[in-house]
C-alpha cells in the first residue's frame, strides 16, 4: 500500500492566511480594515488559549481585534449589551461569543441576540437555517475547515459515503447538511451516527471519508476502518500525554489513504476558516 | 414470515385530528378560534386539491380558514403584503404559502417574510435552525407526519439504522435533522442519499428503517430492501395509473415488516400535522 498521506492542516491554513491577507490589503485599499469582535467570558484556560490563537491568526493577516473580557459572574444582560453594542458598531464586522460559556449563561440564547449579518461563527438558528436550505451565509468554522482542507488536498467528496461520528451543533450537523448541498464540494452520501448508535464499528467500516467530533478519545479503532480510509479527527482532547483526537492515530494511519493529525489537523484550519468569514463579513460591508 | 403491516396513514390521520378536535374545542373555551390563513397563487390542479384538502381538514375540526387566492401573475409585492397583513392579523395564527409557486416568484425569498411564530409549515429559515439546534417550535409536517406515524404504531426509531433517499428541503433533510436529536423519537443513524449516490442499491440495503421522497415513481425495487424493513414512501406522482408513490409497492411490501401506502400513508399525515402546528401557534396565542 501506498504511504499514509498525512492531511496537514498547518500547513494548508497558513495557504487560507495567505489568500486572506491579500484580501485584507485589497479591503484597506478600500477604507475597510476588517475587525472581529471577541466576547468571552471567566478565564478558563483552554478558552483564554483559543482566543490567543484567534488574535494571533488575525494579527498575522491584518484583521483588527476588539476583545471584550467579561468576568466569570457577569450577568446575562451584561453580555447581552456588549453583543447589541458589537452589532451597532459598524466598525465591527464579525462577532464570536467564545464558548463554552459558565453555568449561569445560556450559550444558544446568546448567540441568538448576534445579528446574523455579523454571526461569523455561523451559530445563530438563522445562519444554521439557511445553511440546511442551502444558500449558506456563514458556514461554522470548523465543517467548513474540513471540507476546506479536502478540497485543498483534491481529495473527492461528491459521491463519497462518508461517515460522520458525532451529532453535535459545531461540528456533526453541520457538516452533514453542509456535505448534502449540491455541488462539487458536497453531493456526499452522508451518514451520521452517535453515542445512541448501536452498530457503530460496521457503520464507521462502510466509510469511504470518516469524519469524527465526539471528544472520546482514542474512540476509533484500527478494526473501525476500511483500507484506504480519508480520516478527518475533529476531536481535541487534553490529556495527561497532550492535545490527541478521537481517534487512535498511530493504529489507524496505517490503514489511511489521508488522516489529519491531531493538532496540526483541523485545529488550524478552524481557525483559518473563522478568519475567512470574517474577511467575508468585511466584504460584504464595502 | 408474518404478513406484512400496512401503515395506514389515513386512519392514524382520522386519530390524530380526534385529539386536535378536542384541543380546538378546548380553546374556543378560552375564547380563540383557531384560525389558518392559506395563500396560493394560480390555478394549478394539484394545488387546488391540496389547497381544498387542507381547508376540509381544517373544517373538520373547527380550525378556521382564510383563503388568499391571488393571479397566476400576480406581482411579488403582493404576495408578500399579502402575508404581511397575515402577519399581522392577531385572528391569524397560521400561515402557510402553498407551493410551488409561478416560475417568476421566488418561493424561498418569500416563505422568508412569513413571522416564524405563525409559520405553520416549519420553512422558514428560522424554523429549520430551530430544528437542526434541537430546540424546534414547527417541524415541517411531512417529517413530523412520518415520526408520528411511527410512533402511533409503536415502531421504534431509537438505535435504528435509517436511510432517507432524497435531500429535498420539504422532507428528506427536516426528516434527517429531525431523526438525529436525541430522545426516543430520534436518536437514530442517519444516511441520506440522492441522486448523485452510485450505491443507493447498497445504501438502501443497510436500512432498518427506509424513507423515500424523490419524486420518481418506483424508484425502489425488492432488491433494494433487506427483508424486515419498514419502508415509509413520502412520494406523490400523479401518474396514468392515478397517485402512485415512489416505492414499487407490490414487489416492496412481501418484503416488508411494515410499509405505507400511496395514497393513504403519509399524505394524510401531513395534513393532520399541518393542523397540528396551527392548533400549537393558537395554544400559543391563549
Amino acid at each position: 500500500m501506498e504511504k499514509t498521506l498525512i492531511l496537514d492542516g498547518k500547513n494548508i491554513a497558513r495557504e487560507v492566511r495567505s489568500d486572506l491577507k491579500t484580501k485584507v490589503a485589497q479591503l484597506k485599499s478600500h477604507g475597510v480594515v476588517p475587525k472581529l469582535a471577541i466576547v468571552m467570558v471567566g478565564n478558563a484556560p483552554p478558552s483564554l488559549i483559543y482566543v490567543a490563537n484567534k488574535e494571533k491568526a488575525c494579527q498575522q493577516i491584518g484583521v483588527e481585534v476588539e476583545k471584550f473580557h467579561l468576568a466569570e459572574d457577569v450577568p446575562p444582560e451584561a453580555v447581552r449589551e456588549t453583543i447589541s453594542l458589537c452589532n451597532n458598531d459598524k466598525n465591527i464586522h464579525g462577532i464570536i461569543l467564545q464558548l463554552p460559556l459558565p453555568g449561569h449563561l445560556d450559550g444558544n440564547e446568546l448567540i441568538e441576540t448576534i445579528n446574523p449579518g455579523k454571526d461569523v461563527d455561523g451559530l445563530t438558528t438563522t445562519n444554521l437555517g439557511r445553511l440546511v436550505r442551502g444558500n449558506p451565509l456563514y458556514v461554522p468554522a470548523t465543517p467548513a475547515g474540513i471540507v476546506e482542507l479536502l478540497v485543498r488536498y483534491s481529495i473527492p467528496i461528491a459521491g463519497k459515503r462518508v461517515v460522520i461520528v458525532g451529532r453535535g451543533e459545531l461540528v456533526g450537523k453541520p457538516l452533514a447538511n453542509l456535505l448534502l448541498l449540491k455541488g462539487n464540494k458536497g453531493d456526499a452520501t452522508v451518514t451520521v451516527c452517535h453515542s445512541r448508535t448501536p452498530d457503530l464499528v460496521a457503520v464507521c467500516q462502510s466509510a469511504e471519508l470518516l469524519v469524527v467530533a465526539t471528544g472520546r478519545p482514542g474512540l476509533i479503532k484500527e478494526n473501525m476502518v476500511k483500507p484506504g480510509v480519508v480520516v478527518i479527527d475533529a476531536g481535541i482532547n487534553r490529556t495527561e500525554n497532550g492535545i490527541v483526537g478521537d481517534v487512535d492515530f498511530d493504529r489507524v494511519a496505517p490503514r489511511a489513504m489521508a488522516i489529519t493529525p491531531v493538532p496540526g489537523g483541523v485545529g488550524p484550519m478552524t481557525v483559518a476558516m473563522l478568519l475567512a468569514n470574517t474577511v467575508q463579513a468585511a466584504e460584504r460591508a464595502v
